[in-house]
């Protein structure tokens, strides 16, 4: 996507704000102006109509026209200095501006302006130097919205017009594409169609409810960073997702989040915090038994719900959720074990974004996120550690080839840490994996092992997610393949579709054999056409259907459609289940 | 286990409490005495010693010593009606038995004494006519305790002496035996002996949580269960652990259960309930989407945890905790549908049960809890539809052939169930699974399908769970075992003994060949004798064991020994892994 990073792009989206301005004023000569900024991908103005005058998304077209007519008379952007009673003068019967004039003055800045035409704003700039250098075919007016005047909801509601503009027509046109393919494959309406989840009024915003087209996919997520990481030695406990406070004062949660933390109150006195974060408990079972260092390292492994009170109107589909679904992992080593402990880790997503194809897209990279060297003060640990820890890091990176960069200032004040940055299929940047070293919470909760001389030694701890939460991680991937899901994710891998009641035994035959093989079947006996049946299918983006019918009852085969490839004919039943297990252990 | 039922005994119990009063006031004339009931086992008296003279477990067999005294001295209970002034002062320096008097003589009842020798009591009767029906060899004093006066913590604390006591002296020898077996199978030392399970004072009283090899056990049983109602048509779900309080208002459960849910809020005015039941969340998801008629049964499982805010202390182990996993299932169907889903669960639970060889256990059974026809304004549904779901389980439980005994009184007011009892290897009652029809939550919920004619009809809807809570079950299948688990539930199904360090990549590779088939394996690496390792492995019951020498890896074979049966011998690492997957898959 483009970034504002671009000088000259920024100027023509600033520019076009001013001509839009032009362009409303034509519309509605006592329109109250506000103000008009370039974004990230074109540009805005916030007016207030006169009576009468309001404009909406039919407006659009119009005022895009008459935006191109400002062009095609042509313009130099005039800059000028005044003094505060000049500025008051020319914006007398705009009071927004007003407003502003009144604050550059009482902060002693210069008040400039910069005219487009015949229209003169209150303005820093820059814009660009002839209106020559804005391709009018480059920009379109996108839409409308309600915005307060400067954000704050005691002020008048005033009507944002957004525009969006590149340097050139094709990118124009290129990035109108991606935002129709993203409203396409926007996870809610994905999510829906696909059946995968839902929300209840009774049950709260913000907690999603897994159907079981849903949980298949959660559990065919879970179960692949299993296998996975079952190799590296990794074994699942189970905790309650609440615990007292003193856990939280202990882990330092409570100083740090207390009052983002929902509180769990009985009626017998008794008090727990729902768990915002699945570390403390597993401290407690590390802590349970007397531990040495020939047991070290010690991997827990656990996907669980844990609790964030986020305000209703930050609520997004999967994207944003008050019960997080971490695939969460804690290592607990010494600190000689740390490399080869992160290097296992960095293997794990490796693999398990491979098998999603999305490991080593361009684009993707590793935030190595280290301490801001100016604010020492901020992190906890001593020097030795945290050079110990960094350089552990990074030499991992190094070692698995990992695209990285270093980023001062973004290690968390515990650690140091890997955030793992993948590029979506609409070209999307979305951090999911992450590996983090903490040199605190060992410490603080008095974690020990005996070393090989019976002395008495803190563990280090590795904190690691690989899909990060599962609900951010389906929305991501929902997006990603636009439902398309490859076989092994699938909610269901190959619906069977009989074409009558007589191949509705058979039918069924081959789903058992399917089945007792752990693939995910769907038989459809409703009454349907055959035609419909696989419109169906298609509908619901199953990667491969069997069509049943007289002959393939005969002749004791199936004949299979592949969602990607089309018609791939007829397959003994042997041949079928080789295909679909050999597709799925070798994943994408 | 020995019950009230038997008249005979009760005197006998209660006599002897009466002994023990008389025994006790021969050792501490000014002892205070409180009551002395019998209980399923024996009895207790509840005494205030006098300065000096208290009774601690040491004094017991002298206390013992001289009932045995009474009772050869012998003597016939002699029973009176006194006034009120009489009581009085015969109990004039007994402040309890005052106080008893007093509300005796204010309810208007007749106050009666019993004669044992010297020692007249104040008590209602009634005992044994002579004291030979007490054989001297038949009772033991088990344990002392504290106890408030009348179970108030406001009141003085008491002594409560507690005596066991039978018919005969090899009644009372198996008992004890029992009691001692009881003792070694608890869970909660066994528990932590195996390493399943920790508590954290951190975390908090009643939330277990499972190590490593709990949660290998927990799966074990979930998979097992999963995998049997599988091919039921079972469909798991997720949900979130809360919700609004609107949705247990509308499920009925605040309205009945308020005081005892647990209450979440956050900082930004969101309050929700902590889970109680699974229910009226899985409601939400079937509610989530148009259902037809052709969609029923629609049959959801999740193994999910719910809360219960119980007292303090009343938690034990894994018996009474506060995060309570439950292995829950609902199915939605047509009342047409109830008899099949029903026998369908009841397959499902004799299936599991039985490859724990608890099915069938003389003793076992299952209770049809029914209404209680007296009081049918207590239950909600109309009599037709009572009719048929009582008469719908009457009949899975004969086409079953279940051994069932109808109990009027015992249904739930939503609806009639099945619960099932178990006796574990001590001969102890534990009712584990459950299925129960309920009348109401669907309609509450407002569920519907739409029926073959195109109207709205309203489903009838099934809960079920399979082992119950996996956290009391698994207390009681620890019990039941006394942790020698079947393979299938070992949490640790091979433990690999290498004798050396020359032993250990042969080792490690069979280990591997062994988890490649899914197979729990424990390597033990360490530097211990051969000897030592053996020890451990039999300390941890884990059910396999294979030692590695010299021999075997010449041979290229595997020396196995079995926890129940010895020596096995030498094998091919196929003939190994074949036979412990046999054994596996056909369970027990």
């Amino acid at each position: 996507m483009e970034r504002m990073s671009d000088e000259n792009l920024s100027n023509i989206r600033h520019s076009l704000a001013h001509v839009l301005a032009t362009a409303v004023l034509k519309y509605d000569h006592e329109v109250k102006i506000a103000i008009g900024p370039s974004t990230d991908t074109g540009f805005y103005y916030d007016f207030e109509f006169s009576e009468g005058k309001t404009v909406g998304e039919d407006n659009l077209k119009k005022l895009e026209k008459e935006m191109r007519n400002v062009l095609k008379r042509g313009f130099e952007p005039e800059h000028k200095e005044i003094s505060v009673d000049e500025a008051k003068t020319i914006f007398k019967d705009q009071p927004y501006k007003l407003e502003l004039i009144e604050e550059i003055a009482t902060s002693g800045n210069q008040i400039t302006t910069y005219t487009i035409g015949d229209f003169t704003d209150l303005c820093e700039g820059p814009h660009v130097t002839n209106s020559k250098e804005i391709k009018p075919d480059s920009f379109s007016l996108s839409h409308v919205a309600g915005a307060y005047w400067r954000g704050d909801e005691k002020n008048t509601m005033l009507t944002r017009i957004y525009g969006v503009a590149f340097e050139t027509k094709e990118e124009l046109e290129k990035y109108i594409e991606l935002q129709e393919e993203a409203k396409k494959r926007d996870h809610r309406k994905l999510g829906k169609e696909l059946g995968l989840f839902t929300f209840s009024d009774l049950v709260g915003p913000g907690l999603p409810l897994f159907t079981p087209k849903g949980t298949a996919m959660r559990r065919a997520i879970v179960d692949k960073i299993s296998n996975i990481q079952k190799e590296y030695g990794y074994e699942e406990v189970t905790i309650p997702h609440i615990a007292k406070q003193d856990l939280y004062e202990t882990s330092g949660h409570w100083e740090k989040f207390g009052d983002e933390l929902f509180k769990v109150t009985g009626a017998h006195d008794s008090t727990f915090i729902m768990k915002p974060m699945n570390c403390p408990h597993h401290t407690q079972i590390y802590a349970g038994y007397p531990r040495s260092y020939k047991d070290l390292p010690i991997r827990f492994t656990e996907t669980t719900m844990v609790y964030r009170d986020e305000q209703a109107g930050e609520l997004l589909g999967l994207s944003r959720v008050r019960s997080i679904s971490q695939d969460d992992g804690h290592v607990f080593c010494t600190p000689e074990q740390i490399i080869e402990e992160s290097t296992n880790i960095a293997d794990i997503i490796k693999q398990f974004y491979t098998s999603l194809g999305m490991w080593g897209v361009e684009g993707s990279w590793v935030s190595l996120s280290v301490r801001d060297p100016e604010t020492p003060e901020e992190y906890i640990g001593d020097e030795p550690q945290w050079r110990l820890a960094e350089d552990s890091l990074e030499s991992v990176a190094k070692s698995e080839g990992l695209t990285y960069k270093r980023v001062e200032g973004e290690a968390a004040f515990y650690g140091p840490k890997l955030d793992f940055m993948f590029k979506d299929a609409l070209g999307r940047e979305r951090q999911l994996a992450t590996i983090q070293l903490d040199l605190m919470m060992p410490v603080r909760f008095g974690l020990e092992y005996t070393d090989s001389n019976g002395d008495k030694q803190t563990p280090v701890m590795i904190h690691r997610a690989i899909a990060g939460s599962l609900e951010r991680f389906m929305s991501v991937i929902i997006e990603h393949f636009a439902g398309n899901f490859p076989l092994w994710l699938s909610p269901v891998q190959v619906s069977i579709l009989p074409i009558g009641d007589s191949h509705f035994k058979y039918a069924k035959k081959i789903a058992g054999i399917l089945k007792a093989q752990n693939i995910r079947v769907e038989l459809d006996t409703s009454a349907e056409t055959l035609g419909k049946k696989i419109r169906n299918v298609k509908l619901s983006k199953t990667p491969y259907f069997l069509v049943i019918g007289d002959e393939e009852v005969t002749k004791g085969e199936v004949t299979l459609e592949s969602r990607d490839e089309g018609k791939i004919g007829s397959l003994t039943t042997e041949a079928l289940t080789e295909k679909l297990l050999k597709e799925i252990a070798g994943n994408i």
